[in-house]
């Protein structure tokens, strides 16, 4: 087969151009990602596909369901090559979704499979791809070297000690992995028993007393300086929409006290205490140079019956309706008003927010840093051609395209870089298109040069992560 | 005029290839339509070509009072070649409108018509078109037959006899005729006059008390049931959004004697009941292995001066901007706890929803029935080439396409099969352009066999209509 | 460079024969913009490039803001060559951005000057246009001119005296001037510092008593037929959405008492005199055959530090995410039920809502006046390609595209006529691109009659402005 050709999704002479010339041999600064730190700390190798390929994917699990193959083929205790052999089936199925582009893909640029996946070819992949994972550029060290990830931003959460991150400074490997400070289970007061948890492993970790409010927000500044120190330079936070309720200080501590007695605030007071808590990470952002990420829309754990089997995070997450940019306004001018609002990315997970959450980031530009405030590309459902051209499109209308910071793989794979050559064919393509258009000058330079920075450098200048 | 060619609408090579090789021969399967049952029975005749295609066309209504036309030549006692000929003026000013493909459309499948419509050519057209209506073809039998309907799936009230339906059974004709249980009309505890009619007449075709709920409730479950024997595989709602208000057994006993009193629910427990009533449907339907469509998003009614004067129904309803997924979420979790939630089909009236209801439904899909979960093709307003493609782009990118439903009419008139043929040559352009793009691998087999499936397969599988 | 050349964004031989065919040479009627009526009347000359073309534009601002611009450079008082050139070097990172589009076509269309606008051609570019502003051509009266402008409407406070538009009307030009009455400042009762200096302006140019709503009414009546007496034959109106909230007459003046006494009106009775009054000035719209523009949809003054520094419309305004066709039906339909909703253009500025609002403004198209209910073409954030082709294929889809009244620039400025011929390009390439695929017939007598009337024709018979 000869599906994923050199010239795959570049549909023009400019597009093809612009992807030979300009984006491809650009290296990746993959600045989120979800990738397990001990797993580059122990240069963890895979013994099988599945491992490798379908463990903890819950993309590929929706799938499968929407296909009809049962749970315990997705998340259940069938054998590694029964759950292969399931998504094989599946993928023909998946014609016109991401996943099988993502999935011949993956095959190609990893194994240099070439087959067109399906219950017939399963066997042979199974066994190609096997013998070559014995291979030492199929370890997580050769993976991140093979694709010239420069650049890999961690999820994590206060409470962790950063112990791999420690581990992998020591390695000396070519790759700079930092951590990114994530302190969504700190926002938990409707949640006591979460809440109070998660407080005590803070105290732990900081050294720190977390009896008062007072105490807490130390303790949580201190991580967020070790972080600092540790090489990160972004915090990250997934929110169904942005906090914003004003309240006195006193209020936020009788908050906390509440929670940690066992009584879980109420909606109010958690919007409340969420949004001092946000406005606190912000200062502490701006007055680092840190960017902060919002990841916005997203609707979680909608099937009781299945949370309740699996936990979060399993595949029954979808997009809120929801109105949200005044909020998310109030927020930024909440930091605005007293020149404290950081860097910021907003990953918006209802593309027909697009232009309102676009034309909100615009009002805080603000005249110092090029690109300040980023609408960050396509997120999870959004991370598809569509969505991805959607995305372009809004920043390149309502904002400076030039200025954007590109492309993140958002993923818990080693299998995922090719994300980063899906992206760049995109952008080739649809830029291709405008050159051929005339909506665009035939002026490779300027295009090719744009091309290139939304690639690698935008991002390289943007996040200033030391040492790339 | 060569406006209709055997290429209408195929740009490509692949999408000619996909429509003539694939999709132009299958059979229709109409799974939901509003075609009168009493036309099929009597394989009704048309006078004359106003009363085919014009008699009751809202769509055509709300185009001609845009142009200028008086409600005396839409819905008033004008003759009707006056009627026809202030639509053939207006047809050339819906040009990009799918009023003008699909009237053109039709005046050539059933009336071999190649004129472009308008004033200079109504007389014409009016001549041929009545002519032609005289022969058999053009019988509602004779046009069921040549446009290869499999299925045709009405929509009925309840309390509707269905003896209409046992007269078509009885005719033994190819078309396989079956109702669809609609109980919007047993919502109503808003509307006490209307809802104690309702009532009236579901106990008389019941034979059952329905002095307290318990008894409205078996009367309905026993039409339900008689539905099923009659063939209904479907039950259809048409809903603003959907309902999900938990209470108790007995406070929806209260809120139906009230309403049986006389006093209307309030916007509360109207909430409440329909949330009651529908989550019951809904379990009668998983128990039968029935399919539930949901329309929703709609907002009727709007002009209150031309609602006095014409009624519902009559082109005053537009597109709502309402928030609805996450008490659509709400209302699938409350069936699937208990493993109740049946195959539901959501057709959504608002396309910016569309990302979200498509995720919303890949939430339930329950790894057994393929494509359980369906996105319902553009309905109404969205029945259009812009908005078919957007829905098709939705189901592809956030779920699995291959097992798409594909193509229904929801039309009152026998002129409407057509757009099963607009349909396949949208879908087949869509993808077509994909083959040729690279999106898709250029594999006939694989690609064409989608195709065919989403013509006619996929229903037939999915909604089991005996016999089909 | 040959950026904008005859064929600018033209790619089909059908686009380029409906152009250069059938809208380039129409003449231009400008039925809405911000255009300062004294520089008419003074036949204004500008002394440099900065003056005609960087002064008071926001959107500039906002795109040197997002590129690290300082507000010195942008608002402030540096020098207006070193503004000139921050703008210039600006000019490349909007790439994919309708600034660079409308940047590169002023240049052209004024100043015959083909360059590539950057931070090396800025002086070369500066001294070409600064030596052809100084020939008659480029006065206001000649720009007037030469862009056969034969229709203005500027937008003007109902107490305004329109001393200069009689003046204009005195000159005798071949462009028609027609002040717009925009009532808004009518509406603050929630801010009775304004509304009540704005009263007193109201009584002192009507030379009536405001004491009491009645007289203020009164007087805001004679102000629209003194408006209506200088060729005014539109209101205009800016609202984040419509308003809805009936009550007593007697409330109303309740209210206007109550803000007058120097209390700020509530939310809730904010809301119920905006109503009474909008539907007011939609009475007298309706009885004098008038136009009623609303614009709706912006969230305004987002950024408190920049609101204080430099008040409003200076680029801190973004797109709102609101529910808002809702309530902008109630509002149609209190004037429809007694005959009396003017003929209306909604601009709205959430593209996500353009089906929704198209679907309302077809519940109310009324039988008589073609095309009575426009939805308006692409406003602010939605004055680019992609939105304007957006709201024409919502327009063409959901209504009647033949009958719309087309583009307006909206602007400040003596440059932006070139937005019309932009507007017109982007119409005949997408209605070209139709006739390529065979959605629209290749009729051009049909298909270019349609365009011709979009450009000119259907604006000078809908609007009914006398002497064009």
């Amino acid at each position: 087969m000869t599906f994923i050709t050199d010239d795959f999704l570049l549909q023009s002479d400019a597009a093809r151009e612009l992807y030979h010339g300009y984006a491809e041999d650009e290296p990746i600064y993959d600045y989120h990602c979800h990738l397990p730190p001990e797993d580059v700390a122990s240069n963890r190798r895979f013994s099988n596909l599945f491992e490798i390929w379908l463990e903890g994917d819950h993309y590929k699990w929706r799938a499968m369901r929407a296909n009809g193959v049962s749970e315990e083929l997705c998340t259940g205790d069938a054998d590694p090559y029964d759950k292969f052999l399931a998504w094989c089936r599946t993928v023909p199925n998946t014609l016109r979704n991401p996943l099988y582009h993502w999935s011949h893909l993956e095959l190609k640029r990893y194994f240099e499979i070439d087959l067109s996946i399906n219950e017939d070819t399963a066997q042979e992949i199974w066994d190609a791809a096997n013998a070559k994972l014995k291979e030492d550029s199929l370890s997580a060290h050769g993976i991140l070297e093979n694709f010239k990830v420069k650049v890999v931003g961690t999820t994590d959460d206060p409470v962790d000690s950063l112990a791999n991150h420690k581990a992998i400074q020591n390695l000396g490997i070519d790759t700079k992995v930092v951590p990114t400070f994530r302190p969504d289970k700190g926002l938990a007061v409707d949640n006591p028993v979460a809440f109070n948890g998660w407080a005590e492993r803070l105290s732990e970790v900081s050294g720190m007393d977390v009896d008062s409010f007072s105490g807490f927000i130390a303790a949580l500044k201190a991580r967020h300086d070790f972080f600092h120190d540790m090489g990160g330079r972004l915090t990250d936070h997934g929110l169904e929409r942005c906090f914003f309720a004003e309240t006195s200080e006193a209020a936020i501590g009788a908050i906390y006290d509440k929670a940690r007695s066992g009584v879980a605030a109420t909606v109010e007071e958690k919007e409340q205490f969420g949004f001092y808590l946000m406005r606190e990470v912000g200062r502490w952002n701006a007055d680092k140079d840190w960017t902060m990420q919002l990841h916005v829309g997203a609707l979680r754990n909608n099937s009781t019956r299945m949370f309740e089997a699996l936990g979060p995070d399993t595949g029954f997450d979808s997009i809120a309706d929801i109105s949200q940019v005044g909020v998310m306004g109030r927020f930024f001018d909440s930091l605005d008003r007293t020149n404290q609002l950081p860097k910021t990315v907003v990953y918006n997970l209802n593309w027909s927010d697009n232009y309102s959450v676009a034309t909100m980031l615009g009002n805080f530009q603000d005249g110092k840093t090029p690109g300040k405030m980023q609408l960050g590309t396509g997120w999870w459902h959004l991370d598809q051609k569509e969505a991805m051209e959607a995305q372009m499109n809004a920043l390149s209308n309502l904002g400076l395209f030039p200025r954007f910071v590109g492309m993140l793989t958002d993923s818990r794979s080693f299998l995922s870089y090719p994300r980063h050559e899906y992206f760049r064919r995109v952008l080739c393509d649809l830029v291709g298109a405008d050159v051929e258009s005339g909506a665009l000058p035939r002026d490779m330079d300027l295009v090719g040069g744009m091309v290139k920075n939304i690639c690698f450098q935008n991002a390289a200048d943007y996040f200033g992560i030391e040492g790339v």
